[in-house]
């Protein structure tokens, strides 16, 4: 008996890859795709799909959704997801949230950083943040989780096994990262057009990114002190992947040696992070669900290096992940 | 003394590159900028000409443009085109014409492939098409000319010398043509955007592209018989160059080096046609005015191998070669 | 239980798709892999495996090979793989041969295009030709397979239905293909350094390409009549995929739809090859298995456009295929 | 009357660039171009230079060289330049050294470094670093310069003006750069291979980079303090350009426009560097000399972006840039 999944908002680049996942996923079955405006076969929206997956999109209201699907995977934008997912929940599906919508726990951030009303304030904060490396625990028993933004994978998991043991100070990090252009979406603007965009890299948004909110979020949660970082994207001509450089300070005198120990004790029995001697690339790890993390002691500073696949790690493998979790599958199911 | 200089429609990436090779120019001078939309300065609009060129963008009428101007050049969509050109040539304005108004001979041809009604049609057939290679008589004395299409000048460049002296046949040629993604203009679409072309290549407008006819006209001219082409383009993962690959059959039997011979006579004293014995590559004449054919004759089969920069020799450095020939300044100014 | 596996030659870009491929396979289990030259674990070989399998390449003999697995992939080059195969063959285990080696049916015909003599050439002609959608029925019972070289996967694939059904002359077919750069191999060279390719496209090989006469051999097959191709590969500045557009001459007149509603009904119950009235792409196909094809009558020319991943149809993925076949597995095991 | 040069090293990129800048430059003459090994027509090493210049490489000797050329451009590797330079200086030819030879002001640290002993010790700390913005005085006379690295043009140009007026702590300075491939040479190598860069980036050498030291040497100078800086380069998919996101702190309370002025004030007549308010883009300076510089104060951290083509301001325009400051041409000659 396969689990019954809706993916809201199926034109963009998480939702076609969610899809070509779960087409691997021998225990989910696709019932319906939706989209406000886009009522065309899915593979038109996506000729990737050619043949695979018969389906039409579809403008459905939440009974709608709710009635043929046991799980709700929403690619919506922030705002427009919050909207929609109460009245879901209502109805007994779960819901795992790709958009930045219940990652923050208290609404004046969400406002200040986003400059919207949140539309479901009173569940901030009680809902799991989607990293089981992190938060299994809560995660195994939720109907909604909030899957983590793609910056914030590739800066949490170096930082949070050397900030709890104690090895790094928690402020004054720096997080300088780069990623692909799929990042950026599906819609098309200027800024990501291809002749913009090749041969080029750029640093965006310095001080203002959207994920900074989160980043600090779990770092203050992992170090108990309040804190705030400085984070630095980059776009980089690439379709995929994250590589995050991540400047900080050791308490007491560290070496590498000590600190990937750290590490592979930290991750041990995690079945995507991969503690890595080398350098790490993000080609080694696109198209997967794995992470490559490494760590290096340079005179006062440790750098942690981190490579994820932005589109599998940091969006729809880890939802993937999420949802295994959430529906006692295999927590690896489709994503090896 | 400087030649007074506008351009038309200077958003995009030919007059991106057109103002790039005008600042090199020791005879010009750059007088206005025009855009329907945009008055920004150029350097927001063109963030590389940052504190190289003070000029904001203008919504001008011709008579504005003509009394700054000696020489306009017009990277205006067709249709927008022609509607302004008559006027400025009447005001004593020299122009040369980036877009596809002026290229065929006749008004129904235009329609057929444009499907919308001509502006000028009276002119079309007097105006010089704009290869210096070809047609540098008449274009020394013109006061409009019409700079080819960057397809067909890749086309044309290595077919005519071979047809003009018989050596292939006119007919049954096939021009598989793959260009860069410049080509395809800076207006935000779904086909251009970075994730869509990056690691891709797929074939456009088969038998329909409306460069089509452009090469036929040439084609016949020079054979003195009416004659169809198959041109198949393509999109390729780079910002810019086209390789056409173009497959004809000899008349009688040749050899390589014959026809390796005949185009080095045809193109001798040519200085921006260079004959080559190696494969060409995009990227040995990407940024230059530079052409780079060769031949092989293989089977019952001459294969003619191009490459240029689209933008360059395909578009802004043909326009400033028109230019210099009209001015009176050596043709290769600004251009080595 | 698991089928045991070896893999020769694994530090290319083939035995590193081969060895990502099975590892998603439920029924497989690979216990060695050889090198001549280089004998460090894998995670150091292919980065992307670390944390993923764990052993070391090794220099074995066929005797050591043979014991501990019930198939070779074979990713050796030409020559060495047929070096090879007899003894292991002797041993009882099944071979999948991804080099050239047992691909043509002759030894003179070899000989005539790599230029060496061939090593084993009594068994050319009896080897099944690892293309399942044509020849499923001897490569289900064979203990050797030829697996397809990838430029000939993309071009049989659309024309022999075509051919098989008389639409199509089998003379005077031209072959312009183009390729992403994994397919020229792992090995440093200059021309396929980063800076060379980027930004760049170029024709090679035109005319004396060796997967000319493995074209040639299933087309004369499939005509019943000797022919020749033109076939010109280009390189394109992406790592994977290939896009072969295709020029031939119809028979007698017929529609872009009649030929679409072939190719659908040749292909009507093949997992892999998806029939598409768009012009494929490349990327639509990255990372699958899957074949995308589609046709168009222009005057009196077919076209056809062909898209496959290199690495994958056109080469691991299509070993894997064969091997399902061969030891009766699901065929689509680990390949969707 | 042109000045005669020889080009040393004439097979690499850095010889290409070189070349194309001084075939645009009406006061010079290129008169021989060395190798040790290859002694092809120089259209062969670099197919893009076809019908342009007229020369075989040659092995020649110091006498030789210094016989047919008043200047020489070294883009030999390190040490091997040191071993011939003094005697063509002794000879009277004037010599622009893109190596790293000349750049540090002591063996001591070059042997640290560069794990060799140096070649002209005794000459080390008399030659001027090659950045004109910095250092022109020194270069009008000089026979000798050390043209500088590529990594440290773009960290140094950014901030040595913050530090000498006292805005920013010369200690505990982080360097992230980005490097687009041409940077690493075009020797083949697996690392730089196209299939390994392409849809990639990377860390390389934290904390070990060879250009670490020369961008040490000049920040001491400039702030009279010996310090050291935390560089991290990264390998970026594409041809060239660095990027460089350089952090460090305010000495006390300032604003990102208060830094805009300084960097104006500070580069107000420099031809090539431009200050500007958006983000830098490797793009938009890409095949020009120009630098671009932008600032940004982020809580108590001070950032500076900068943006040159390595090639071009990071190696030969710069180079050229010299050679005109050493032979009394406008400094801007050939290079806009």
């Amino acid at each position: 008996m396969a689990t019954t999944i809706t993916i809201l908002g199926a034109t963009g680049y998480t939702a076609l890859e969610l899809i070509k996942i779960l087409l691997r996923h021998p225990n989910t079955e696709i019932t319906a795709l939706t989209s406000r405006e886009d009522t065309r076969s899915v593979e038109l929206v996506h000729p990737s799909l050619s043949g695979r997956l018969n389906l039409s999109l579809e403008n459905l209201s939440p009974k709608e959704i709710a009635a043929q699907s046991e799980c709700v995977f929403s690619c919506l934008p922030h705002i427009a997801s919050a909207k929609i997912v109460p009245e879901l929940l209502s109805y007994g599906t779960r819901v795992i949230d790709l958009s930045a919508d219940y990652r923050l726990s208290a609404a004046d951030i969400f406002e200040t950083w986003y400059a919207e009303k949140h539309p479901d304030p009173d569940r901030l904060g009680k809902v799991p943040y989607g990293l089981p490396e992190l938060f299994r625990d809560q995660i195994v028993k939720t109907n909604l989780v909030a899957n983590p933004g793609c910056y914030p994978t590739s800066a949490i998991l170096p930082l949070v096994p050397l900030i709890k043991t104690g090895m790094i100070e928690p402020e004054d990090i720096i997080i300088d990262s780069k990623s692909g252009i799929s990042g950026a979406g599906r819609k098309p603007k200027l800024t990501t057009l291809y002749p913009e965009c090749n041969e080029n890299i750029s640093a965006y948004n310095i001080g203002t990114h959207r994920h900074t909110p989160e980043i600090e979020q779990i770092i203050t949660a992992a170090s108990g002190k309040k804190t705030t970082v400085l984070f630095t994207p980059h776009l980089t001509p690439m379709d995929r992947g994250i590589l995050s450089t991540i400047y900080s300070k050791p308490i007491q005198p560290v070496t590498t040696n000590e600190l990937l120990e750290i590490l592979r004790d930290f991750y041990r029995d995690e079945p995507f992070v991969k503690i890595v001697e080398h350098l790490p690339s993000t080609k080694d790890v696109s198209g997967t669900n794995f992470v490559h993390i490494t760590v290096r002691v340079v005179g006062n500073k440790v750098i942690t290096v981190s490579a994820i696949d932005n589109l599998i790690k940091g969006a729809s493998g880890a939802a993937v992940q999420n949802f295994n979790l959430m529906f006692n599958y295999l927590e690896t199911t489709a994503l090896i």
